[in-house]
């Protein structure tokens, strides 16, 4: 499959004619080859005016209809083959296993959102029926449905250049939502954006949907990206990025005529805590895992263990020595992008030049645009004065802090901004204490976890893939797993409405086979006719 | 019951010192005694800091503790008796048995959350189970729940003094959340307020409950309101009122280093289409219902049927005649506030100097802050041109737009903003006409009614009082009803989390006989005992 370096707007694919760029080896930082051309406005309204059209249509398919199109967006992805996996390679620096996971990861979620749609408890069905005798007043006869939002604008991240970019969570459940979904595809890596929107291109073709279902812009610079948020047709928005576009789409969004929502997901250092009964058994036990978190994708993770907490002394010590260790023994891996390098090389060196971190040890050094992992600590005193050293260093670096005691790790624990995730190591000894820390620990982060470490992001049903702010702009969502669909979707009650006028969802006939909320209560139909 | 005019901090009263004002007889326009002090920044910072020091007690409370926290503030409304009848008679010009029966209504709407915690559903309880030997990699444990967002600010509306007040949906539902709740009294209805504070205040007492759960502050001007919206314990606001007010708060909330979300429900005008065999069939008859929903409270409801969409002819002549006849015979009534009244005749001054349009008929006149009714008429041309005859007159005024034909009817209504209500009056010779008009109406209005009018709100599990912007801020949500509590929840991810140390609703044993899902799909748990 040849890449074009074309926008895709609906069906057709169009040479931009807004500027010029190329996507980059990132092992080598040379361009490769064909160059993308920016799109324009009129392309963004072409998309826009598209995407408009097929709103009405699309958001009324039938949810088996748009669960065989998620599917089919996925075999499409497939049949791409390794030409897909080469070109992501080449332009992320990412290792061929990683991106194979990626792509069966990315698949998954696609059918994830199809079950979704199939169990159909999406829909948010509910009846409360009639009661014409009812005194002083009759009752009317009120259903309810959830519906698709509007058109999407999906900003993909550039570490997870397929499970978080053109055909990601964000697009995979805005599509199963009932909402078209205009891509701005991310500048670090556009062939691969390319190939996998030619993949949905291909599958709304297949599955006979309108056009305007997908597409997908490429910008030179940043006013394509900002003109799509803006546009009066865009209903809401997925983000996945840095603190500072995140909270600048955010902006715009909330400066609209018509303010809209963005679920941007931005920046987190994910605490690790590490309590003293788990510390003494196995802190150097858990230094090998810990290494290895850190280590994932380059540490270009947003959970990314960037923070360890724990009360000073010898267990501490052994744990720290352990860690270094392993710090010291990692290879250097290639970064996303030169400017993500060179933004995690400043992040260091900032660390390493204050007086109040020490440097524990650093990994091997290697390639022009490698990262070495880098392991700090500091004290809890200076971690609690310096609110700088709380700002996330993107790449492989971790500062662990030292407190006196369990209180002012707790102090420390409360002084953090929102988190996606915060794991906590305890054994049994340490129960009580992490009771008293699980109220802050609910209140900072989207996911808990125990004896482990966040970089594993389950696709699933009891998924939070979120926290709050800066964690994300909305802490009432998730970006993974099923609950992400919500995202997308908005209630609407029809009151008196005859029967043949209702969706399909409310009428009497339960025609859907839906599980419906009858006053209030799930299923109560099936149990009436049981 | 005496009214002191003090504000309300936990479990204490409080003169305020930053200023003070008085209630309104809202017929004569004299104050009425006692004078309510203005909270000051000293007084928010001790609610602030209450509430917080509550959060996390409160949210843990067991569902049936807090089902009947809602329940005892309802008797304890109740208790008051007349006195608070009375009250909110003068202060709002509002007749005894729209009072009387308003108050029902909120203590039916108390009763409906507490039903709501009892069934359990608002947990959205999720588990994943483990999967050990999956390959190839073992699957974690992964469990999810909704908690409380954390310390609620409630800003009431004037024009329900019970309902969409102190102890009105907004608090109800961010108290059954699990969420302390602090209200900025409605300056239109302070002693109202703090009878019905007093009633929550001594409900948090015989519950035993924190006191921070619930405080209430008198504003002598906007500053403590606006300040308790920037202040950082406070993690989400409930709004009901102006457009301009609640685009005020929503800037202040956009403008936090964590922003947080708003819940402003603030204008629109609730079309209503007369459909072409309905209208001929019982256009005359339609038109006394419309008046009655048009003189509801004074037309002071949120859902007003301002604006009237007909194909123009002998029948709509026929619909017109009979509702001026209708709205001529109106009695005046008296406004809620001298403000609300003068805004009125502004809104109704400028419709008149409109050479577009055509003033129909008018209500008797009253007393001096009473309302007159109005009815006017343009073209859709004409309203399509100027969109200030879109914009909110709130009062009993509607404004009949005649359409050349059902396309013409249709780009009216698409030209609208987000609205509240939308209602169809149709036959069965209608049905395709108002197929057509569907998408449309789904798009604009979170309620769609046949054949009646939006002014009743029934409070139940299937009714959406929301809309997008500017009917409301937030156009996912509802503001009336059971699903009113998402508002002020955030879904939390446990993984791998020992049985003991997770929350009740996720322990293996269930001991809250929650109904759960599991692997997404709900109740297979009792399925599988059966």
């Amino acid at each position: 499959m040849t890449i074009t370096g074309q926008s895709l707007i609906g069906a057709a694919s169009v040479p931009g004619t807004n500027g010029a760029f190329h996507g980059i080896d990132a092992r080598t930082g040379e361009a490769l080859e064909p160059a993308f051309g920016g799109a324009t406005q009129q392309d963004l309204e072409r998309a826009c005016a598209l995407a408009e059209a097929a709103f009405d249509i699309y958001r009324e398919t039938e949810l088996e209809a748009r669960a065989v199109f998620l599917e089919t967006i996925g075999e499409q992805i497939n049949a791409i083959g390794d030409a897909l996996i080469e070109r992501c390679m080449a332009e992320t620096g990412l290792p061929r296993a990683r991106i194979e996971g990626e792509r069966g990861r990315t698949i998954t979620q696609l059918r994830l959102f199809a079950a979704v749609l199939r169990n159909g408890d999406c829909v948010d069905a509910r009846i409360d029926p009639a009661q014409p005798e009812r005194k002083p007043l009759p009752r009317v006869d009120l259903r309810l449905r959830n519906i698709a939002l509007g058109p999407v604008a999906v900003f993909g991240a550039s570490n997870f250049p397929l499970a978080f970019s053109v055909a990601g969570g964000d697009t995979a459940s805005a599509l199963a939502a009932g909402c078209p979904v205009i891509v701005k595809a991310h500048g670090a890596h556009p062939g691969t954006s390319e190939l996998v929107g030619r993949a949905i291109q291909r599958a709304v073709q297949i599955c006979g949907l309108p056009e305007g279902v997908f597409s997908m812009l490429f910008d030179s610079g940043l006013a394509i990206g900002q003109a799509l948020v803006a546009d009066h047709r865009i209903k809401a928005v997925g983000f996945t990025g840095s603190r500072a576009a995140g909270v600048a789409l955010l902006k715009i969004a909330n400066a609209r005529p018509e303010p809209i929502p963005v679920y941007a997901e931005m920046s987190a250092i994910n605490p690790v805590v590490l309590l003293p009964g788990a510390l003494a058994a196995r802190g150097a036990a858990i230094a090998q895992p810990f290494t290895v978190s850190l280590m994932q994708g380059a540490g270009q993770f947003c959970t990314n263990p960037g923070l360890v907490l724990a009360v000073r002394g010898e267990p501490l010590h052994a744990f720290e020595q352990a860690a270094s260790a392993a710090v010291a023994n990692t290879s250097a891996a290639t970064m996303l992008t030169p400017g993500i390098h060179a933004n995690y090389c400043m992040g260091v060196e900032r660390l390493a030049a204050n007086p109040s971190v020490e440097r524990l040890a650093s990994g091997a050094a290697g390639g022009r645009f490698d990262a070495q992992a880098a392991l700090f600590a500091t004290t809890a005193d200076a971690f609690l004065s310096q609110p700088e050293l709380r700002d996330e260093v993107f790449g492989p670096a971790s500062l662990i802090v030292r407190c006196k005691d369990l209180n002012e790790l707790h102090d420390v624990l409360k002084a953090l901004e929102g988190q996606l995730t915060v794991a906590v190591h305890l054994d049994a000894s340490d129960r009580e204490a992490c009771r008293a820390l699980l109220p802050t620990l609910e209140r900072k982060a989207g996911r808990i976890l125990a004896n482990g470490f966040g970089t594993g992001v389950e696709v699933g049903h009891a998924m939070v893939h979120g926290g709050p702010f800066p964690a994300t702009s909305d802490a009432r969502t998730t970006s993974v797993g099923s609950r992400a669909i919500e995202r997308f979707q908005r209630p609407v009650s029809y009151q008196d409405l005859p029967d043949e006028l209702l969706p399909a969802a409310l009428r009497a006939a339960n025609p859907l086979g839906l599980t419906r909320r009858v006053d209030g209560v799930i299923d109560r139909e099936v149990r009436e006719d049981d």
